[in-house]
């Protein structure tokens, strides 16, 4: 006979799990037989007491299997996936898919909406007039088939378990736990079919995970949880201590997109954007081609040279109803009344670009949202003009804020001014990367 | 601006939370305006980290002051209290009331029913023909000021937080955290509205608390929160890894009680009941008299000898409706269709009669409560015959059975068998206390 307090009592105490026992929890809990309150201790006990790498894979099975599990094979024998930890400035799913489609590879997406800084990747999507982030599955299939490229919001309820279980942890503060993390994450992504699948766990400022080390595990465990799960995994680990590439707000960031397909925009969004799609192509590859990461980037690169990653994305706004002419003249994007330059007080090197304060302006202005349903505004936003390591003198831009609210701009201005520090000394640039965890060599 | 996910990160990360968090927390709780789940995540949090003797006085403080608080000064200007932490076997209450009221010290009494292993004061006293154990408040005040002496169910809401609480620890796992219990059983003392209090708080097999380490930390808090709260504390520890004299069994205890006031019963629960009193005596006499504890338990002894005990427990039976008739008669209380005696299978000495076992055969023959709400039998319970350190023969009474269904009894007998351990060498009988915390000397 299965008690829920049995469970909390034995987790409480640090032991481990049965399957049965997982399994039994997470379906009385999705079907209402549990009530929030025990599953709220037990993920406290959780929190405080930790996951066997056994128990986490059985806790996201167990969640991807509460609702439905997407099959993919109508598409293609092995489709490649990505996620992104979020982080500020963070477009590279714009990017990405459309480079990976060009080469060829299909790639079927769902993605969601953001919570905090900025929007997510449905929120930029929808600064495009007119693009239909709500398809049916029939369509989400048939685009896939037809075009090779598709990005959309959950056709069907994935992981609902996963869903009912982070609204209650969010206001039961027992978020952060590595387990649970990992657990939500690879829920969704093994409901959503994918065979291979690109992990971008971000730390630093602007990542959910702080430190280096935090990421490096979370990494570890959810490259676990899909080999368990028989799934190829690559887990990159990304610095998000300064934004990614220089746009933050969801028009800017699609307009920095389309500028970084068309063979433009800056080096560290650029750089991120090919090795993602690399690691994708690796996967893809399934060991019988693909296999040489230098020649996978090389491939990316032609792909942007040659416009055929633009024109991936370009088919992609076509089919789901969006106005392709804002991505031939992204000067059609939405825009934002004012434009006003932060100006840099003082003169030296910046020595950091702080994500989380940048981030912040960004919210401030109406780019993201506090609380679920809240609107946002896709045209304001935050232009970044400077990057750790660049040289910075005084009354030059540090950045440019995109504003429909005037009477927002002034706290605007002082968290960018926050956001940059200026030492005298030279400063190195930040690194991309910090490793690669890669789930079919471990 | 409160947020009560904060109280509980704050609380995870092992964080002092302020008066004022744990007030409002407790406060909106009560109210309804904060959720079980953010409760229940609290809990185990506090399960983890523990709470500062700050934190569990405000905490238990909050508790209290959620209802009504007694103001018992019409009654008397010092009001004693005892409260054991329960135990089997335990009907001290019955006997320690009297014996301090008969030496002219008012007691007024709220007790509660019992869960578990047999019932609590109140269903004792049921067994009572007639024993009106709810009372208005005006009835209790009048007959603490004319006949000194009452015992009954609470009269008014006293801690509902407490009460919702527990209701809520029950079912979420967090039952076992020693300043939550502390807070528990000293927030319903505070409210209602003694000045001293006796902490009867029991170890071994038969009690919550398992060793007495545990016993001795929850005492001490107890005190502690006792002290702070302006109280006069004196915590017991006391032994029951053995049941406390011979019944268990709610008939069969107000029987034991009875025959122990008319100066009979074990030597144990005598013991144990005159030294109860003597520190409820040394509470009432504030330092100015009763401060020699031979004396008073001198004092006591002599109100078993002349009967003005047992006179006592007569008056608030008839003041409160009972039929006295059982007290002058104990023959004429409820008595088991059955009594069947369980016989010695081995010779030697008891080594260990274990209170547990014991307890959980009271509670198949219908002596106590599964679940809140379930019917009690006061008829029935277990006679038990021997004490740790009697000599055993083959073939001596273990213990009677006193049954109204002759269907359980077997598995009753079973426990008994189980309960009691003979060796061949000689044992030592155990000491019925361990250790005395005086608040006052602190």
């Amino acid at each position: 006979m299965f008690h829920a307090t049995d469970v909390i009592l034995k987790k409480r105490a640090g032991q481990e799990l049965t399957d049965e026992e997982i399994i039994t929890f997470i379906q009385k809990f999705t079907s209402g037989h549990i009530p929030d309150y025990q599953v709220a201790a037990l993920a406290m006990a959780i929190y405080f007491q930790g996951m066997t790498r056994r128990e986490t894979v059985v806790l996201t099975q167990a969640m991807a299997e509460s609702g439905q599990m997407l099959d993919l094979s109508d598409i293609t024998d092995y489709a490649v996936d990505k996620h992104s930890s979020g982080g500020v400035g963070d477009k590279t799913t714009l990017v990405v898919l459309p480079l990976v489609a060009a080469c060829g590879v299909p790639v079927a997406k769902m993605s969601g909406r953001g919570l905090g800084f900025s929007g997510g990747t449905l929120d930029k999507l929808e600064a495009i007039r007119g693009y239909r982030v709500a398809l049916s599955e029939a369509e989400f299939r048939q685009q896939a088939r037809e075009i090779g490229i598709v990005l959309c919001g959950q056709t069907g309820e994935l992981a609902p378990a996963d869903g009912k279980l982070y609204a209650l942890r969010d206001v039961t503060g027992t978020i952060e736990s590595i387990p649970l993390i990992a657990a939500s994450i690879m829920s969704k992504k093994l409901a959503a079919g994918a065979r291979g699948i690109v992990l971008d766990v971000k730390y630093g400022s602007g990542a959910f995970m702080k430190t280096l080390e935090e990421a490096r595990e979370l990494a570890q465990v959810m490259v676990k949880i899909g080999v368990d799960a028989g799934r190829d995994m690559i887990a990159l680990l990304s610095n998000m201590n300064q934004p990614l590439g220089r746009m933050v707000g969801n028009a800017l960031e699609v307009r920095e997109a389309v500028e970084t397909l068309g063979g433009a925009g800056t080096q560290d969004l650029r750089q991120h954007c090919i090795e993602t799609a690399a690691y994708m192509l690796s996967l893809a590859g399934r060991g019988q081609r693909w296999t040489d990461h230098a020649e996978n980037c090389a491939l990316i690169e032609a792909r942007l040279a040659d416009g055929s990653g633009l024109a991936a994305f370009r088919r992609l706004v076509q089919a789901q109803g969006g106005d392709v002419a804002m991505i031939d003249d992204v000067n059609l994007l939405p825009r934002a009344a004012q434009q006003v330059e932060v100006l840099a007080q003082a003169e030296g090197y910046a020595s950091f670009v702080d994500a989380v304060m940048v981030a912040k302006a960004a919210l401030v202005l109406g780019a993201g949202r506090e609380k679920k349903g809240d609107a946002i505004d896709p045209a304001v936003g935050v232009e970044v003009a400077v990057k750790v390591g660049d040289t910075v003198r005084v009354g030059q831009p540090l950045a440019v804020i995109h504003a429909n609210n005037s009477a927002l701009i002034d706290e605007a201005k002082a968290l960018i001014q926050q956001a940059v520090t200026v030492r005298s000394e030279p400063v190195e640039p930040m690194a991309l990367f910090a490793g690669v965890i890669d789930g079919r060599t471990l």
